[in-house]
C-alpha cells in the first residue's frame, strides 16, 4: 500500500522543466500499469513531457521501465543472429513481407512482431490474413521452433510485452499527447527491445502519408530511437525514407501480398525492390554479414523458398488466389503531362474508406478492397490514361473512396498532372547505418 | 448524444499554442461538467493551458463558461450596493471577520461567500464555527433577508455556483496543474461573479505564506482577475499585500475570532487594523462612498453592532468564551537583537499540525489549537523573551507543531533573531484601486 512517491511530485518536476529522477520514472510507469497512478495523472504528465521534452537518459529509463512491466524474450539459445525491422508506418508499405524471408534466407533469424492497420496506414498482420489459414498468433515456444527451422516469423506481439506501453498508448490517443518524440520513441523501442532482437533496422517514414511530415523531426525521432536501441545493447540503425507518395503500385491487403510475391519472384516495382534490398543489406550488415548481396536471393528463388515455408509454418496456404474486389472505378488523367502529385495520405485514406482499413477498432478489413496504381509519381501521362484503379465490394464504399481521393490535400485532391517532370527521392537520410 | 466538438481537437489546439475558439471553450467546460469530456482529457488540457497560457479573451470566456454551468445570484432587488472581498489566502488572515460587518455598517451589503481551511491557510468558516451555534450554511432566501436586515452575511458557497470550478479544482489538485494564473483567476472569479456582488476587492497575498511567492507573478494574477471582473461588469480592484510573515498575533481559529473582536472594539494589532481599514475603504469607494472613514466605525461601536447582529442572525452566540487549548509551549529568543524572520509558511504549517487545520478533507479542526505571537517581525527582543506560544490538545500534536516550526525554510527554522532591525512593508502594490 505504501508508495515511495506521489504522482503530483513527478508531474510538477517535469512541468517545471526538471529531469525526473530515475527511481521516480521507474515508479510512475509501474504504478500507472498497476492503476495506482490514475489516468488523469498520467495524461497530465504526458502533456508535460510533450511540452518540456526528456533527456536521453530519461527516455532510456522510461523505455526500460515500460519493458520491466512485462517479459523480455530471449533468442540467445537459437544459435544464430537475430534481426528485425520496424517501420513507423506508411501507405503501400508491404516491405516486411518480402524482407523477413529474404533476410532469413541468409541464415539470420527474423522475429518480426507486427501490428494491425491504424487509420490510413495498413497493418502487416491484416495483409497476411489474405492468405487462407494463416495465423497471426504464435506462442513463444512455436516462435522459437519456427525461427530455428524456417528462420522467419511474422506474428502478433503478445500482451506480455511492455503492457505499460499498451495502456499508455491508448491514453495518449484520447488526450492529445501522441505527438511527442520521446514518447513515440519509447513506445516503439520498448516493444522492440522486449522482443529480444539482436539487430534492429528502423525505417522512419517522412512525408504526407507518414506520422512525421518533416525531415528534421524525423531525424530527431530516428536519432532518439537509435540511441535507445544502442543503449539497450541492440545493434540499431535507421533509414529515413520518403512517404510523400505510396510505395509500389498496390495499396490494400491481398494486392499488397501479391506485389510482395512478385518481388520475391525477382520482379515487382522498382521502389519496393530497392527499399527491401536496402533494409535487408542493413539488417545483414548489423548481423555481421557484409559481403552478401540480398538482391541475389530475390533472383535465385531462395527468398521465395523462405517465404513459402514461413507462411506454411503458420498454417497459411502460399498459393491462395489473391483476388481484388469486384467493383472498379478508374481515375484518368485530365491533360497531357506528368504525374506531379500522387499524395500518400490521400491514397491511404481512400483505400481505408474503400474497405482496406477498419471503420472502428476490432472491425474486419476487406482483403480485396484497395487501390492499384497504373502510374507512379513522375510518370508521363496522356489525357485519358488511367492513373489508378479503385476496388470495392459495394457502391457505398466505392463512393466513399472516391470522395476521399478528391478531398485530400485540403480539397486540392490526391492527384495532380502538371507540365514539368518531378522526381522522387526514396532515401532521404540515415542514422548509424553499417551497410 | 451528438457533440459538436471532440476533446482531442481542443487539447491539440492549446497544446500547439493556438487560441481556443469561443464555442470550443463553452463546449469543453460544459461537456466536462456533464462527464462527456473525461478527467484524463481535462487534465491534459489543463497542463497544456498551464504551459501555453491563455489570452485575456480566452480566460474571460472560460470563466463565463464555468459560471454558465451553475446559477448566478442576483442582489439587484436589495435596494443597496453590494461589495465583497476575496483574499488569495494567508496565515493569520482573519480580515474577513471584522471587514464584512465594518462595511455593512455603512449601508453597503456584503454577501461574503467563504471557504474552509486548505493546507496551511485557515478557513473563515472554520474560524467562525468557534462561536457556539453559528451556521455556515444559509439558504438563498435567508441570505437575501439577512443582507436586507443586517447587511452582512459570511456563509458557505452553495454547490449551485460554478459547479465546473468545483470539479476542475479537485482535478487540478491531483494532476499538478494548480499553478496556472489563467486557471487560478478563472476559478476565483467564476465564483465571485456568480455570487452577484457589484463591487469586488481582491487581497492578493505575496510571500512565503501565500500562493504567490513572487511580486511579479502576484501582479499578473491581480491584473488578470481585475480584468475578468471588469469585463463581467463587476467593479473590481486589487491590493497586493505582504504574506511573508503572519497577519496579527493570532494564528488558529478561536484566537483569530478573539483578535477580530478586539479590532471591532477599536483595538487589535496595527497590521490587522490597517489592512481591514484599507480594504473597507476600497470596497466603500467602489460602491460610491468616498467621503467616509471606516476607522471611525471601529471606534464608535457601529461595526461591532453589525458583527453581533450578523453572528446572531446565523444562530451564533457572539459572547461564546474563546478559549485556547490547554497544553502550551513557549518559543524564546536565543540572543538579544531583533526578530529578523518570522516566516508565514513555517508558522502556518505549525498551526496546522497543532490542530488548527485539517489532517484530511472532511476532518474536524481544533478551535483552541494554534499560535499566539508575543513578538512580530522587526520587534526588538532580549535573550529569553517569549517570541511565540503554541497551544495544543495533546502532547503528540504539540510535538508535531514544534517540529514543523524547526523544519520550516528548508531546515533553517521559522524564527530568526539577528542584529539589524527589519521593517515589514504591508502594502506592496495595487491594481485599479479607487480609494
Amino acid at each position: 500500500m505504501s508508495e515511495p512517491f506521489d504522482a503530483v511530485q513527478v508531474i510538477v518536476a517535469k512541468r517545471d522543466g526538471k529531469v525526473i529522477p530515475d527511481p521516480q520514472i521507474d515508479w510512475v510507469v509501474d504504478a500507472y500499469t498497476r492503476g495506482v497512478v490514475a489516468d488523469e495523472q498520467m495524461s497530465s504528465l504526458a502533456m508535460a513531457i510533450l511540452q518540456r521534452g526528456m533527456t536521453r537518459g530519461e527516455i532510456a529509463r522510461w523505455t526500460q521501465a515500460m519493458i520491466n512491466t512485462g517479459v523480455r524474450l530471449d533468442f540467445s539459445g537459437l544459435g544464430k543472429a537475430t534481426a528485425d525491422k520496424h517501420s513507423t508506418g506508411g501507405v503501400g508499405d508491404k516491405i516486411t513481407l518480402p524482407l523477413a524471408p529474404l533476410v532469413a534466407s541468409f541464415g539470420v533469424a527474423v522475429p518480426q512482431l507486427s501490428g494491425r492497420g491504424l487509420g490510413h496506414t495498413g497493418g502487416t498482420l491484416d495483409k497476411l490474413e489474405s492468405l487462407a489459414g494463416w495465423r497471426a498468433d504464435v506462442s513463444n515456444e512455436d516462435m522459437h521452433a519456427q525461427l530455428k527451422d524456417v528462420g522467419a516469423v511474422i506474428c502478433a506481439a503478445g500482451t506480455q510485452l511492455a503492457p505499460a506501453d499498451k495502456k499508455l498508448y491508448a491514453l495518449r490517443d484520447v488526450t492529445g499527447t501522441v505527438e511527442s518524440i520521446p514518447m513515440i520513441a519509447a513506445s516503439v523501442m520498448s516493444k522492440k527491445i522486449a522482443e529480444g532482437t539482436g539487430v534492429l533496422v528502423l525505417d522512419v517514414k517522412v512525408g504526407s502519408g507518414a506520422f512525421m511530415k518533416d525531415l528534421d523531426q524525423a531525424r530527431e525521432l530516428a536519432r532518439t530511437m537509435v540511441d535507445l536501441g544502442t543503449d539497450a545493447g541492440v545493434v540499431t540503425s535507421a533509414l529515413l525514407t520518403d512517404m510523400s507518395t505510396p510505395l509500389g503500385l498496390a495499396i490494400g491487403n491481398a494486392n499488397e501480398v501479391a506485389e510482395s510475391i512478385e518481388v520475391l519472384a525477382g520482379g515487382g516495382p522498382a521502389d519496393v525492390v530497392e527499399l527491401t534490398v536496402a533494409l535487408a543489406r542493413e539488417m545483414l550488415a548489423g548481423a555481421g554479414l557484409r559481403d552478401v548481396d540480398p538482391a541475389d536471393a530475390l533472383k535465385d528463388g531462395s527468398a521465395m523458398d523462405s517465404w513459402r515455408r514461413m507462411i506454411a509454418a503458420q498454417g497459411g496456404d502460399p498459393d491462395t488466389p489473391l483476388t481484388l474486389s469486384p467493383l472498379t472505378e478508374e481515375v484518368r488523367a485530365e491533360a497531357d503531362g506528368y504525374v506531379t502529385r500522387l499524395d500518400a495520405l490521400g491514397a491511404g485514406i481512400a483505400a481505408w474508406r474503400l474497405g482496406a482499413g477498419r471503420e472502428r477498432q476490432g472491425a474486419p478489413v476487406v482483403f480485396g478492397a484497395g487501390i492499384m496504381l497504373n502510374k507512379q509519381l513522375g510518370d508521363p501521362v496522356r489525357k485519358g490514361d488511367v492513373i489508378m484503379t479503385l476496388y470495392a465490394e459495394t457502391p457505398e464504399r466505392m463512393s466513399r473512396g472516391l470522395s476521399a481521393l478528391g478531398e485530400a490535400c485540403d480539397g486540392a485532391g490526391t492527384i495532380e498532372v502538371g507540365d514539368s517532370p518531378v522526381e522522387r527521392t526514396l532515401f532521404l537520410d540515415s542514422v548509424g547505418t553499417r551497410s
